[in-house]
């Protein structure tokens, strides 16, 4: 199967044997694949990744073994969603995806189920409104899932471009300079507040903008330590929850509903022969999601 | 009325007039007074403050303006602590202190009352143990009224003289280093965690040593940036509890209870006239609580 690896802080193509499945694993053609910020700073030297980099996707099951063959008939053939904290499949991370959701929309489970995780900490719905600071991926998916809660959220970021995907979602939007100005003309008074910049610096504003006995949920997974003034959360009184990966099905259940269309977001879509060049794209400014596609050949082979 | 003001980031005696009492406020005779962190960082230029720092105190109602006789004898000639977050004292921010609480330990209402907070924002008997990061004053007093509701709570700090204050209390103490040796030699698996060190770089060890889905409370309220890495709060999915002044109820409760002694902490008592000694040698290794003790003669004056 044709796939990428990571060598000296690139993607290199490589032609890899079908991986040799254990007991319970499956084995998945990937119909389409996210590139995720992770993806680039793994190329960056996150974690001293080695290896096929790709978490975000939607593919079939070619092939399931150490299971009856009624097991089996359940499986081979499904489009499923898979989590990410094993490297390999086995069946107990596959999500199976409904027919009513596309491949461009499920491509997008992950990173959903990442922004519902702040519906199973906090409870949304006590509050009013909401405030993502951020204009990325993350930050516009977790604004479309609090606002499934809220009648009110607002999203604070820097590019008009990305504001403005947000306005078809019914989300309120705010550009924000990035410099001690904000400190001055942003309002202080959100009692729930998402920090999704991405960047070191949006602690300190986020803090700004959450009032006394407020909630602040951190979503932000850069490395790099940022000089933060922690004193206004313990004089605030502030409530600091940190926030990762979430539940699959909720993020599945949403896009089923209709609540949620993650689609507006996805900027290209490359052939997987391109991924470099993919991984290029994805850092250019205002680009946001961009979706890698094997072509039907590329993956599948034989499974043995 | 004898005083002490801040001029030029020291302490100057002065000679003031009693206060003119508005209606429902009172004037009080300090009997016992605590130097707080708080006051040498105001010597240091804190909020710019100008006046007679002291907000730690026990002393006796000597009048009261603008409130019915029988309220009025209700007051007058009662000993009381007061809440700090006026300048003055209004009736409503008084709290009677019943006599089987000495003058040494009522000093302590207001940190302890700190201490407590925690009680009110987290459920604390639903952990096993607590660490507490730090060994001051807080950081003692901190330890103590967790003490009160778990089997086991471990104080983490630098100064063997300060850990032992700790041991009369049943509190497991462990010497950090202060450097990146801690990082290796400490365990991270504590569910309750409260960063009480005073310091920008406790919190860093704060985190390491909470474990996933845990809870870290931050009491320090110093001022000044830290580099701090943020991303284990988020991977570990941490929550974050700033807790600043708590209920002076609770911890007049605990004194009466006998269930939490401060007295054990208080290192030395100055008279008043000596303020600025006083001031000096809290600031010195290993000493905890310095109390002030007005001479009868200095605070008493005729009340108007």
């Amino acid at each position: 199967m044709k796939a990428f690896q990571v060598v000296r802080g690139k993607l290199k193509p490589v032609s890899k044997p079908l991986p040799k499945l254990r007991r319970g694993w499956a084995l998945i053609r990937v119909r389409l694949a996210g590139v995720c910020n992770t993806d680039i700073e793994i190329l960056r030297g996150y974690h001293d990744f080695r290896g096929t980099p790709g978490h975000e996707f939607v593919g079939e099951v070619a092939e399931v073994r150490g299971v009856s063959a009624v097991e089996r008939g359940r499986w081979v053939g499904r489009r499923v969603v898979g989590e990410i904290n094993v490297s390999c499949s086995p069946l107990e991370n596959l999500h199976p995806i409904p027919d009513s959701i596309s491949d461009e929309q499920a491509v997008f489970v992950e990173p959903l189920a990442a922004a519902c995780e702040i519906l199973d900490q906090v409870t949304v719905r006590k509050f009013r409104e909401a405030a993502v600071l951020g204009d990325g991926k993350l930050a516009q998916l977790i604004a479309r899932v609090l606002r499934t809660e809220l009648p009110r959220v607002e999203m604070y970021g820097k590019y008009r471009e990305k504001l403005s995907l947000a306005h078809g979602a019914k989300i309120e939007t705010n550009r924000v300079a990035g410099d001690e100005s904000d400190f001055k003309r942003i309002k202080e008074h959100f009692a729930l507040v998402v920090e999704a910049t991405g960047s070191p610096t949006g602690l300190r504003l986020a803090q700004h903008m959450t009032e006394p006995l407020g909630t602040l949920v951190l979503k932000s997974t850069f490395h790099g330590a940022a000089p933060v003034e922690t004193w206004p959360i313990v004089v605030k009184e502030i409530t600091v929850v940190g926030s990762r990966c979430g539940p699959f099905a909720k993020a599945i259940a949403l896009l089923r509903s209709g609540k949620v269309d993650p689609t507006p977001l996805i900027s290209r879509t490359f052939p997987l022969a391109q991924a470099p060049a993919a991984i290029q794209f994805a850092q250019e400014r205002n680009v946001m999601k961009v979706l890698l596609k094997p072509n039907s050949g590329e993956n599948s082979g034989r499974p043995f």
